[in-house]
């Protein structure tokens, strides 16, 4: 982890001063309070807050987050999104000392997640270096996996009712898949919902094109991984792209995603100069 | 090369015994002459030929090559079509002593292999190893090489004219391309003439389902060699084959062959088992 001296520099939150702000803008009706359990450095400096607080804290953790991530892509500066997740966790710590709090604040991050699939990349790497954020032996995680797979439930409803919603859904599932390990570890409990929701957005026969772009693109981030995990499975996957690249219901677009994919795996997920060409002439 | 009594096991013609039958069968209005030049051990007690009787031996070495060949494939014996070859080699270098003759010989051997697509891989098997059978300085792949450099200009008129001569003449521009060697070496002027070939059977707008066939064929047994010798080239016809893949006037069987040599380049010319299965599966 990036000292704080670093994560100052790479645009992380400077921990001391930040904290002082927040602690003048959050409301603070119970006084400040000891915090058991926190494992944050200095964390029984910092007010109990009610659920509605925490919220408010996390929204501003969220907006925060978001200028930092803008503010870096601006100035092409070299500090990453890690660098600021890491500020983020450092300060976060220090306010969240009760389970209720940590289940407020995961959910909250979670919800941020739906909101706009641009953002969702974002949000789970924030939520990944969250993930062990801890209070009353509740950590940030759980919260978020159980609604992650109680959204997973849902989504046949969403399908056909909030296509938006869906699709942010299966975008920020893979994301968190992606980034949110135990250790080096994927969460093998998540490896099912991400096939299913990959499988149906790349081969259902009423998938639109922001649909098809979705899955492709997170299929050329997570294929690698998902072929190693579970190769059978893969196979199956890629064979039913196939029948829906050669069958004649699909667009031009559509099956222009499909081969670019199936030519990923065929090259062991990396393509060559001239492969790349090809598919970034062509969909310019 | 295999001995001569490898030879006669493995199907080849048993070399005096089928010489001596040939000779009764074969006219003989000059007599006996000696063969000045001629490599063939034992060749000045054969007679010397008109080339009409050229071509009649030509003819019975044909039939006797697709005879043994079809044995060879009923029995299941290991002995393979170079074994026939160096047979027929040994039996006709006895028979061959002028210029005339040789090319006669290699004309007849040529328009065999354009009579069937079917037999356009043994003929032009037959034909490499003949290559080097020379009379007064003439190789027999001399004649052969010109008449198919020739053809090659006249393949245009055939394609709208007479298809089937097309198609066979492709097919087997291709098996002699990979079995006509010097050497160990490829035949440099004949790799243009393969991919412009090549080319227009597999990415013309109006090929049949036979042509893409054939030249998807071709594609799988060149597509490595090809691709050594001129590796633009090769991501040129790929990249046409994408487009007509992607676009909406090709056949479902045209696009399931066009994506088989995609995958099958892209996987560096060796398809899993999986991959395998899916193709000869869905072919059936």
């Amino acid at each position: 982890m990036a000292s704080a001296r670093q994560l100052s520099k790479s645009g992380g939150l400077k921990s001391a001063a930040s904290r002082q702000k927040l602690k003048q803008q959050q409301p603070n009706d119970r006084g400040v309070a000891t915090v058991p359990g926190s494992s944050g450095e200095g964390s029984s400096n910092y007010p109990y807050m009610k659920e509605e607080h925490v919220l408010t804290l996390g929204e501003h953790f969220y907006n925060r987050t978001m200028v930092l991530v803008q503010q870096a892509a601006r100035s092409s500066k070299e500090s990453s999104l890690w660098d600021i997740a890491d500020g983020i966790y450092k300060d976060v710590e220090g306010y969240i000392s009760k389970e209720a709090q940590v289940r407020a604040f995961a959910l909250l991050m979670y919800n941020k997640g739906l909101e706009d699939a641009q953002n969702a990349e974002t949000v789970a790497k924030l939520c990944s270096r969250l993930a062990s954020l801890e209070a009353e032996g509740l950590k940030f995680r759980s919260p978020l996996l159980k609604q992650l797979q109680e959204d997973f439930i849902s989504r046949a409803t969403w399908k056909d009712n909030d296509p938006n919603r869906w699709l942010a859904f299966t975008c920020y599932l893979c994301c968190l898949f992606r980034h949110l390990k135990i250790g080096d570890n994927y969460i093998n409990a998540l490896v099912e919902p991400v096939f299913t929701c990959l499988d149906s957005l790349v081969t259902d026969a009423d998938s639109s094109d922001e649909e098809m772009k979705c899955g492709c693109n997170q299929l050329k981030e997570l294929g690698p991984t998902l072929e190693e995990l579970k190769p059978a499975q893969m196979d199956i996957l890629l064979n039913m792209m196939k029948e829906k690249l050669l069958g004649p219901k699909s667009s031009h677009f559509s099956r222009l995603l499909l081969l670019e994919i199936i030519e990923l795996r065929a090259s062991g997920w990396h393509l060559t100069d001239t492969q790349q060409q090809y598919y970034s002439e062509i969909f310019c």
